[in-house]
């Protein structure tokens, strides 16, 4: 096992025009597995049941991530004590517990080991700045005795409480990445993308970009704008993204939470591992180096970033060796229509049934006007049929 | 930790009229973790890895499951052979580090440890009985050495091989079940259900049923047909069912190897969990009282059964403990319209979207009438517009 | 103008292996023109709207029909009746004046005036026998001073009531059609398609087959188990079809009445001319050779079916002049893409879109169980989730 | 029969702040009953079958219309031509044909009659503005001499034509409208409908706004986006909409011509009666005032416009004799599930399914890109997946 001190750092990887493949998204991942509630979305598991949070850390370093991301979403105590947790271990320890685990699988591997925090309950009810920024010194003292390689600000809906995450994580020495939860439009006092990435990269985040809330070409589209406004402001920095792997073409401003089906029937939208292809492509070809995966993320939706772009990175995952190129694993099939589809040419063209014939293509995202102040909800709750809702739709949604 | 020997058996259960809750499909969910390939679908992962094994086992167990299968799908060793295996394991290392991983699991509960056997190449290339006997014999033996509780022959395609399994399976005195592949127009000769399980309960099987290949709506509606076969005949069984985790309306009589979908692009097909809750109450009316499943199902749609018939069974599996009932995990969210969704009605009630207006609802299966013996792949060939895909879709769907 | 006499009958056409092609639903296509209201569709446009009728009649003359209807559907005295007629018009003079439009538009081209009768209100009263046959011979009165050609009962639901009607029509000499409005499933009463044939063959129809309540295939499969039954039982008959022009894969055995979308959101199931074609070749197929359509039939679909056999016919009808073969019209267009379209394999393989990506594609019939005399509309009324109404969908469709 | 002059005129109407009902598609309309050919599109049923364009003319009448549009699209002398017409009759024959007919008509109600040109061959092929002007005031001489009561210069991708229409058009002393073919991104050379609008009005005309192309939601948006147009250039204006009967979300800026189901596979995104309510109540509320309709519209449609503004009116149209308000004809119907569907609630919430489970609710326009003079064409071609294709229509309908 490596210390962490001799591998590359993660600035160091980007500087050198690496790309750097991220992890997926913890707290779907481990609901679906019995270990994290839906609603509070709380990471107690990291205490309770290492043995399923480190595996699942081995199946994203075994698919090719570079990063393990200390699983400590929601961990602020804040959060850990509105959200009903029976307190069987102290937001310390559930930290503490986190760290190491991110640390033992990173040691597997060719992976650094990041520390995030995320968007506080403190800061939605107008808590001060500096109850808000102690919140996070809080878990970064933590980051700081385990010696985490480099941190993340991450699901952040108000760049302001992002630029405070920033701040406090700037005062050590390591890189600092950081993430809104937002689209096109904007963060939810209607900053656009290219003005929170240039307020995030003067706060001192060296990454910027997105990470969840909306599907992989919504994501890339809006680290693009941050990337041009980043630019228009004569700044640098690198680029990230860490989409859900659920489309999301309906959504409104505040993401896959407005649609009926979050949180729990969302199975029709999950992205194939050749919709990932794709989204590895894209990314790439908008300069983003920083490639992961937020909700809705398994390990073969990291494995196919990790496939897609193996020439430009030299090399495939171990979990590769259980994986066909373009399903190639079908060839010795013994029906030949079947042994027929293993060629990229099928898989990229295919429009996949959804064997729901009773089920539209297409959701009226709930709530939607009530983060932009106005009568939007009223109007939205007589707007019963399909052109008022497609009207709302579309207003809601005026850059796709 | 209780020896085996201390549980109640597969039979006392059922003949005292209790819920057997199965576990779900090991093959599919370690292909998305990595460690299982598409295409062989074979299962040396248990010798390679058996920390993801375990840890899975451990996930079907903390959902509810009674029961454990061996990872043994498809590791007879004319399988083992024939599909490019890298053989760093042998056949019989493979099996029984999958009973051994089964045992320490099932042990840390109250669930049972089933023996595997499934269907295999030497039958489908017309060997003789003996040398396809041989086949089930070599794993038989080391379920007996490894001292499993009962014994499951499970996805066949032909009536007459589960048969012969069953025969060698019954040369020992533990219990025996058998499913068939198979959906309500019967197996790939055209026997029906309600044959196939007579002479399936007459070669001594205890408990009969299906798995995998469709979805749970057919299943269960093939499991009654079987169990209107056996009462008509006067004869006694247990049921069992075992299905997809994906929406098959469109499948014909081969199931879903033969959608076009299969088996990198199921996604839009995946069950809700709700869903699942719905799957567990049809199957329970049914008379079925061993209920699991097949490719597809999680850990999380295994625990949607144990939550359905809590009641019946007196009980909440252990994942429930990180689960609301019917979504009351929302209860808190900040936004009303999330906590809305906090109810049966609402997730019993929604018909969830795609996200993917580019796709049809159903497909068309490939290569129907290969087995059928006649023309009918050639008519479907050149069967392009919709109506004529419909016909021959219905036709091979009469029972839908 | 020729009189009637002078063209070859009805019979003399059908056992000479003539195609006969019928003409479509008037009440339909007046109902969009603006002369026949929704919920009655009561006829008395013939009488307050001459001309209306008669431009439709000489559209589907020019479309290839050979057979004119009189425009007397739902013209029985009770009828008009019941169903708040403003009575500018008797009964008599409505019938009347259909069979004169009809009379006058048969006699611009090569086609026989129809006389028609349908089910009544007065039967599904429970009116007597002879009271029901009382209403029928007052409509054939007309039809008899007018000497039309021939005489069709069509649009029943009771295989009873079109006996009855069958017989009060053969006291004329006049050949004598019949048509139930039935699918795979049967009359009301469970009557199967091939018993209900031979009851009307029996009662003297020389012609038996169905019209509305399906889809042409639906219609096709019917007939062809009227076909089997007549066949089966050593007797002889003609075929006909007059199906309507809105796909119905989703209907239970009481047809397009049930479905949500009826009558007035049936637009996205409208078939287009492509469809019809390939009805058109599978009703030949089927040995139906009197072809025609029902609701939702406009010209240009009747002038499908007549382009579809064409070559058996040995022309094409009058208003191919204004149509090009398999979109041959587009041969000239600026664009290349749009020429490109201008070839049956395009239209033949093309599956349209809706524009409405917030409509499932099937929907769930009301009402079903009814008619079948037990509780299954309560079971559907809780059967909220896909699942129950795919369940109460198939129960419905077992046929299908 | 009242002469043209006792009756208001179109902008004494408009000035008044009545409501003025314009006709429906008669291309469209007329190619379905027999009388015109798709492809060409060319009017000549003027002169060969004036019964079927008069009786066209009657049932858009009876609707509610108030003008009657000359039935002379594509009526100029170089389309003729152009288009292999027959030449039976002379372009002055159709022309004069065309405008007896539509006063004839007229002259049974409160309609005026409406002159009007199209784009023209000679404009696409780059002649010069005197030969173009030339071909219209061919056509402006019949007019002249039919004295019709007003012209309109409609269908028109680009501005610049329109504009020497109406300069020839304002040659008289009849007011002139005019209309273009575009959606929100503007004419075909990328002129803003704002823009469009400014220079229409400085050219003379007195009613401007779009027709054809696209669907009524975003005809409304289009003509909206006009309305400010004049508005901001301190200019005055009466404003107009002519959609098509189509639902078309999925148009890229040409509209319907790119769809690859245009035009003979159009009929599963028909509108709706209830759909056409929700037009005109849109269209009223964004100050359009002259509210009509252009391709796929048929007479209840119209009649749909004239009930959804009756009140507003005063009045209904002749046509609604025959149509019960929001379903109210179905009050009597024997079925109680049919009688539940009597109501405006029932019919607006209504999503109507397509019976097409193998079809998808988008398209992907052909030919993208042609008219932006760049490769996007190419790079269409080889977008074969979902995502591809997703990211083009939103490049391509960025206003949507």
């Amino acid at each position: 096992m490596a210390p962490a001190g001799e591998k590359k750092g993660i600035l160091e990887r980007l500087d050198a025009g690496e790309i750097v493949i991220g992890d997926g998204g913890f707290v779907f991942a481990l609901e679906k597995r019995g270990y994290v509630k839906a609603g509070p979305w709380t990471p107690e598991a990291a205490a309770e049941h290492p043995e399923a949070v480190r595996q699942l850390h081995r199946e994203f370093l075994r698919a090719g991530s570079n990063v393990m991301q200390t699983f400590t979403f929601y961990a602020s105590d804040d959060k850990l004590e509105n959200r009903g947790h029976t307190q069987q271990f102290t937001g310390q320890q559930i930290n503490e517990a986190a760290c190491d685990l991110a640390r033992e699988v990173a040691n597997e591997g060719d992976a650094l080991v990041a520390g995030g925090v995320s968007q506080t309950p403190s800061y939605l009810s107008c808590k001060s700045e500096d109850e808000v920024k102690a919140i996070f010194k809080k878990q970064l003292n933590v980051f700081v005795s385990k010696n985490v390689d480099f941190l993340i600000a991450e699901y952040f809906e108000h760049v302001e409480e992002a630029e405070w995450a920033v701040q406090v994580l700037k005062t050590t020495e390591k890189p600092v990445a950081a993430t809104l939860c937002i689209g096109p439009e904007g963060d939810l006092n209607g900053v656009s993308p290219g003005d929170c990435a240039v307020r995030l990269v003067k706060a001192g985040a060296q990454i910027v970009g997105v990470n969840c809330h909306f599907d992989p070409e919504t994501c890339v589209k809006t680290v693009k704008l941050m990337k041009e406004g980043v630019e228009k402001a004569g700044l640098k920095a690198h680029y990230m993204s860490q989409p859900l792997a659920y489309h999301t073409p309906d959504c409104n401003c505040q993401g896959f939470i407005d649609l009926p089906e979050f949180p729990f029937s969302l199975e029709p939208r999950i992205l194939t591992r050749w919709d990932m292809q794709k989204y590895a492509r894209e990314a790439y070809a908008a300069g983003i180096r920083y490639i992961g995966g937020c909700c809705g993320f398994e390990p073969y939706h990291i494995r196919a970033l990790s496939e897609e772009l193996a020439t430009e990175r030299g090399f495939l995952p171990a979990g590769s060796e259980k994986h066909g190129n373009w399903g190639s694993g079908l060839e010795m099939h013994t029906k030949p229509w079947v042994r027929a589809r293993a060629r990229r040419d099928y898989w990229e063209k295919l429009k996949p049934a959804s064997g729901r014939p009773f089920c539209p293509s297409m959701a009226k995202p709930d709530g939607w006007g009530v983060t932009k102040g106005h009568d939007d909800l009223m109007q939205q709750k007589e707007a019963t049929s399909q052109e008022q809702l497609k009207a709302l739709f579309e207003k809601a949604n005026k850059d796709h």
